[in-house]
């Protein structure tokens, strides 16, 4: 998608094969550089520290990862050492044990020399491969966009939690997708943007993503999706997702559980925009079965912004003998989501529908 | 309660009465600094710009802003101007109005030259009974929570929203007051601050006043309330109010419906501290009847906090392309609430409990 109106993606290759580069997210809004990652160490600093975040951005920053390691030492411990590396840096979503898996069915059966060449390979189709999933999902929910707005008189309002967008992907963004196709269709419409405490995903990244593309949009609190929706302000409700369980449970960055029981209570339908690449068969129950990522307190209290010289600076926004705490994701059930919206269409979160889908071609 | 160990209350009067000195709780929790308030511009500057907050608290300034008022001009016209300003300070709060028809009530009456004496008498006793009330709320409340942790092993969680500890009010507070008193008598508790954005009186007023009174608690997001309910963490919600309706509407700190709904879907029971001078009987319907204060949308793009030198500084969090918008209040339905506890012991939150107070002493 455009920044400053050039065309960009979240990450590529160098062209000697030697490093990718990426976005590194944590300059956002404020600055826009870039990282140079030139071997496994640097890929899993980036995932864990989160210069690049985002379940899909994630699991191509690792296929990449392992491209680099496959340059230095393709043989099985190396390449087994270095997945075994990448997987551990995030916990929950489920995309980056998804690659790493990818990764390594293609090539463990191959012979050690051929491992670089096809390494980079796959690595940069699972990176187009996230391309055209977005570009599709964005497809299958332009039509739900396009049938809402139909029904009103006016701009749609549409609320998002955390950064579902480009940034979070290689391109297009799952969430944003449907958004940014909507527009391309003359669709009217209003992004209603939660700041997504306590990263701020959200007031740093998607409302940067939105701006930047030039569609309307209000950042909120966390707080204020109830409110807004009590009052008829939101049409509906669209976010990501970082794993979902073969019965449609939905793990997401923490909070969105609240804005499902608001859509919920107040008749807003609540849509996930879900890569298949997104879905858990292994687990049932959500709320049980998947872990949740706890990050550093110091994501509570304290923050980075823009200070009063033009530079980012972190503050201390608590006591200091105040101790925090830091869930990274929660879980909705699946009974509060109205639909999934997969890059095979839009589909029921629920277990029969998701099951459906291994019969299908 | 205590700072550093000595006995505070947040505002109280020059011995010449000729100003009343505050808590500038602007600088919380990174400086603790007092401020002199001399007039009716400066107490009106000090509720509207939230040096003091909180809704019996706002309720006593306005109350020594007019007994300044009278200090310089008690006529009918000066009094009722002087009210009318601070009565435009903060739309939602019903305390403030409530405050000021109690003075007025109490003064207009009177020959101009009694009321001098009559307005400082008045401003005590309404700070002196918000004392009274709020500790009445403490005692009444600690019963619940006594009776909650003997239902269990270990400590009682208790999670809290905004700030409505003894900052809030004159001393005590209202929905800390029981935690206070729960403390005192012996029972073993730990709260869930939720940060509260965009001003975050959790993090830095409750937080703080939790600290100082050395009871066990911990900073959250507010998107993790949710989370920790769905896992058991939460025995009850304890919160303050700004209005309640006849009907039993609660209006309070915006995001408190998304906790109630959340404490609604995992059976954790909800209550509300409320002093019955924030009842308003006038109002029946809250989502449709209270005013919800819109506030500067700098509270969102903008944040202070303590920064890298020890001075407290504000940082930019959005792009500067970005518009937010920010709502101060939401309400919570009764239908979510499971009771009130007030100065005169627990009670539902419906009309028909509401309507039987005005029938007894």
């Amino acid at each position: 998608m455009k920044v400053h109106g050039e065309q960009r993606r979240t990450i590529w290759p160098a062209p000697a094969r030697d490093a990718v580069f990426v976005i590194d997210q944590r300059w956002l809004p404020h600055r826009l550089a870039t990282a140079r990652l030139a071997d496994v160490d640097a890929v899993a600093t980036a995932i864990r520290e989160m210069w690049v975040r985002g379940a899909p951005l994630i699991g191509a920053a690792a296929a990449y990862g392992l491209a680099l390691q496959a340059g230095r030492d393709a043989g099985d411990t190396a390449l087994q050492a270095a997945a075994q590396q990448l997987r551990q840096t995030r916990p929950t979503a489920v995309n980056l044990a998804w690659a790493l898996r990818r990764m390594l069915d293609r090539l463990l059966p191959l012979a050690p020399a051929q491992r670089h060449d096809a390494a980079w390979a796959e690595a940069e189709r699972i990176a187009q491969d996230d391309v055209a999933c977005n570009e599709a999902i964005g497809t299958h929910g332009a039509v739900l966009l396009a049938a809402a707005a139909q029904r009103k008189s006016g701009r749609l309002n549409v609320l998002t939690h955390c950064n579902a967008g480009w940034l979070a992907t290689v391109d297009w963004g799952t969430a944003l997708a449907p958004i940014y196709k909507a527009r391309d269709a003359g669709v009217e419409l209003h992004v209603w943007v939660d700041e997504t405490r306590p990263r701020n995903q959200g007031a740093s990244l998607t409302a940067w993503e939105l701006a930047q593309e030039g569609i309307a949009h209000t950042v909120i609190a966390d707080n204020a999706g109830g409110h807004l929706m009590q009052h008829g302000e939101v049409d509906l409700v669209l976010v990501g997702c970082d794993r979902v369980t073969r019965r449609g449970d939905v793990c997401n960055k923490i909070g969105t559980y609240l804005k499902a029981l608001a859509a919920h209570d107040n008749g807003v339908p609540f849509y996930v925009a879900m890569p298949l690449s997104t879905l858990d068969r292994s687990l049932a129950d959500g709320l049980r079965e998947i872990p949740i990522e706890q990050r550093s307190p110091r994501e509570v209290t304290h923050i980075a912004g823009l200070g009063p010289e033009g530079e980012v600076i972190e503050l201390q926004l608590t006591p200091p003998q105040s101790p925090a705490a830091n869930y990274g994701f929660d879980v909705t059930p699946a009974r509060l989501v109205t639909g999934l919206i997969t890059e095979r269409g839009l589909m029921a979160a629920d277990e029969a529908a998701l099951a459906a889908l291994e019969h299908l071609p």
